[in-house]
């Protein structure tokens, strides 16, 4: 094998997806302001999403496999930490990580990140896009 | 203006979207064959998606405009019969038509289906084509 | 190579997109008549699209080579009589077949369907789809 | 459970996809034919693709489920079926209905609807669409 | 809530498009310059693109509402400022940035940013992505 | 022309494909080591995909043209270099590159950044995106 791919950072991305139930509430706010800032998505018998997630994980090529990860493995990592907890819940009553937090796209996009980085080797950096709908998404870290 | 599309019949079809949350439940059903029938898409607490809704509309070509319909007069009436009644809510809790019928992909296009046809002229023939998923889609009425 | 194929009726489908300039006006109705149907799309400077075309083609299986028709001859047809003379151009000022028919989306998808009709053996049925926008697309002939 | 949905006929559609490898040739046919006919596609050493495969199933609504047909088990009939025998192969050497049939969209589709067809309850029409590329693609039958 | 999500840096995104002719052209150049640099986008009678507008938008997680920024309010001002004045125009004679400035792609990307940069506060970052098609887009500030 | 655009940095994309097959596997391991790393992407016969190119080149907008580079010689550039050797290909019998390097989409895409490279002036920074499947792709260089 080539030793050509050797020491190269590649980023590695894989697309992932899970739909759930969501409402966006601050109960330290009043009603009134709960729907002023939350609109819509304040719906005291919540709304839903197919969300999109896409995981991107920065590392060298190893000269072995060619691979800087093994798809596979990054699949089934997100898929056990986060499809299995997310994937047809409804995130403010089932995950205890919004038990006191708003489980808004960036709120969602930070708390999978935090999940997954303490899951894969830390010389890996990761980020996290999350797509709430085709026109509206964020990426944590920012950069 | 030419006489070249009079009596030419053309479809035109027109996408919206909407976010809702459903559950997938029969209260004639135990809970055991609810749970066996309709999987993960029981949960109690709900899930949801992001539901792309197309509007397919069949007539002929009028020869003053080289319209079949007015699709902002069409996008209006998608909003005010649909969207306006289904996005960001809650199917089961919130739509009085899902009350007693189980929020299917297949029920939700005959629903949809029927406001629509009540709202347009029967002399236009339409058809509902709603994705729940990417990968998870229905047409009705068949052909 | 087996007779399997034979004689089956399969549709074939060829996506092909241009970009081009027009405005919806008819000269025989009023200016205030031609704003009140046609809204933004009357603007006397024109707007344009990116429009996505999608030519279906229905015979049978051929034995030999198991193709229904040679989709690089398909593509070298539209792309002959079709996108050399729409792509990159203004619909109504540089195309002779609307220099008196309002090139609305209905309009456009009758008059490729003409074009190419012409241009391709008669036991071969075909239909046009045409994307205006991701949102608004038509049909022709209806089915 | 309501009875609205009962006798309604819906069709549902299911999109699975798969990545294979493979060579459009006829062996009776000579070298130069088959390079006239066929071009990059007969490349002796194989080229491949990403298989995009939508199966719709037109049936009545079940008034006890609203579903035509579970989701779940359509997914699994493709996977155990077409997925598990087709997906990360080379169709000429690996799937024994191309060993003397040329695998072309149109034979793939029409093998695909073959072999389902005969896996599903007669009661339901059943049709293939398969996307070799995102601007090819074939439907089986065609109506 | 949870202070989780304090001084968390997330780039939010908000997907726009808008329909717009346009002509490439420098005056300062001969007719024969502007052919043999734009080619058919030099034609005299305008051409015209559904233009997809991605704006990025980076800044801290608010504590109180979980969000980076109102997504609602960042789409007002894109349509109020951007889709108002550009959508259904012809860039070179209804947009009077394009006065005297050739609307490349990389162009218009510069101008929206500059427009929309007065008009958001300046301790957030922002970035523009502009699809002119599928196939060639631009972001700006590169990064 | 305006002086407007001069000395902005701008990023320009541009999207190509093409249809490959390809094995995964390296000689210097045995068969049960290359089978329990690859998986299916290790059979022997091949498979293939559909694989979607971006090509990012960032730099400055020329005051003249208001381009960063003309998209028709990119295009070229990679018609000619990556798309005539890449396209319905083998990519371990028929590229010489993978030869003896394993045609992961991670050495892919560093290959093909290499051969740009070359071809581009140094004044341009290149990126390569590569999509093997909708859900797994990979960018390099990293950042």
């Amino acid at each position: 094998m080539s030793e050509k791919s050797r020491m190269k950072k590649v980023s590695v991305f894989r697309k992932e997806h899970f739909n759930a139930a969501h409402r966006l509430h601050n109960p330290d706010l009043s009603d009134t302001e709960n729907v002023k800032i939350f609109g819509k998505c304040n719906n005291a018998n919540y709304h839903g999403h197919n969300y999109d997630l896409t995981v991107k994980l920065m590392g060298e090529v190893d000269a072995t496999t060619g691979y800087v990860y093994d798809m596979k493995l990054l699949s089934d990592i997100i898929k056990e930490n986060i499809l299995d907890r997310f994937d047809h819940k409804n995130l403010n009553l089932d995950v205890k990580e919004f038990e006191s937090l708003n489980p808004t796209a960036e709120n969602i996009a930070i708390t999978i990140y935090e999940i997954l980085k303490s899951k894969i080797e830390p010389r890996y950096e990761i980020k996290i896009f999350l797509y709430e709908t085709e026109r509206n998404f964020v990426e944590y870290p920012a950069d």
